[in-house]
């Protein structure tokens, strides 16, 4: 059976889904608001850019990506959004590899569950594709996104782009210059949803 | 006869149109390359915004929006953006009014054509509401925005979002919060035009 999910997963090779970011972004490229720390993941008023997730059981477009992301084959983490996130008791969705990307490694620190932590972002992504088994893999965090972009191994960005300008907090991108190319728009209730293909990345200075 | 367009005039209130920034915007959240200056007035790669100017005379969503600017009753302008513009020679379209935001009256500088200098946010958008005639008042550049935006005077944005990563430049928004309503959202080759009506802004530190 060929459900447009399943022809998602294939969509950037024969052997291996794309890696793609799913992010939820202000119009002004934060993140998060202010201050995000422990007790406080997403900001001072953070929260606003998760309202669209109301939706995300609804047969509109933010089901539609909802869905998408949850059939994912792998997940690509950066350290501090996996510590924020709990590890996310080491199952993030149906025990898929939860690969986290860290410039420490502890030995005695085993993360739970399907989470493994890589030093290195070449193997990260690497493990992440083969663990998928040709289903696209996850990206979550700004830290890995843009470790991923500059290793030129980002294929896909999936914003969630919402009516809102935070004016502080944390933002998506870095210096980097990344020529994108548009390749799926959908509008629901307070979101609309850009799927980008990652055409280019140049590294610039980091900040 | 109604066109589409007259009914768009009409659209924030019977007597007067709206007021709206017109905008091309990275999906970084900027409007300029670095290093924007006289010579080089969309800062270093700017132009990259603005590739999709070439379709703004097609039948597409790029050439709808384009129409639309230009049919706007009166344009309001930061300082910086008209010189940098050139003044537009005292005309920007059909001759409507221009009323340019400065923070400095200099009485042997009069500007060219329909171009008048204002130092009152408050005065400047009621005039050029007024000469609007009914139709929507269109803003450019980023700190005649702010400025309006700080001073609950803008209506609605229609952001030209462009699928690039600039990285560095100059940025749209200030520190101020503004919670937005999508009104529209049209899709043309390598842009995506968003139109938001403003709901609430709250004025921030400035940068």
């Amino acid at each position: 059976m060929t459900t447009p999910i399943e022809e998602d997963h294939m969509a950037a090779d024969d052997a291996f889904g794309p890696i793609r970011l799913y992010m939820s972004m202000s119009l002004d490229g934060f993140i998060t608001g202010p201050d995000d720390r422990r007790g406080q993941e997403l900001g001072a008023g953070g929260w606003r850019l998760f309202d669209w997730l109301d939706h995300r059981h609804g047969d509109g477009a933010s089901g539609q990506v909802y869905r998408e992301a949850t059939a994912t084959g792998a997940v690509i983490s950066g350290r501090r959004t996996f510590e924020l996130a709990g590890r996310w008791q080491g199952d993030h969705h149906d025990g898929v590899a939860i690969n986290v990307l860290t410039h420490h490694l502890d030995p005695d620190d085993r993360p739970p569950g399907s989470a493994r932590f890589f030093t290195d972002v070449g193997v990260c992504a690497a493990e992440a594709r083969a663990a998928a088994g040709g289903r696209a893999v996850l990206v979550h965090g700004a830290g890995a996104a843009q470790a991923l972009l500059r290793a030129g191994l980002l294929d896909e960005l999936e914003i969630h782009l919402v009516p809102v300008v935070l004016g502080k907090g944390r933002r998506l991108f870095d210096e980097t210059r990344v020529e994108l190319r548009q390749v799926r728009q959908l509008t629901d209730q307070g979101v609309t949803h850009l799927r980008y293909a990652v055409e280019r990345a140049e590294a610039g200075r980091p900040r």
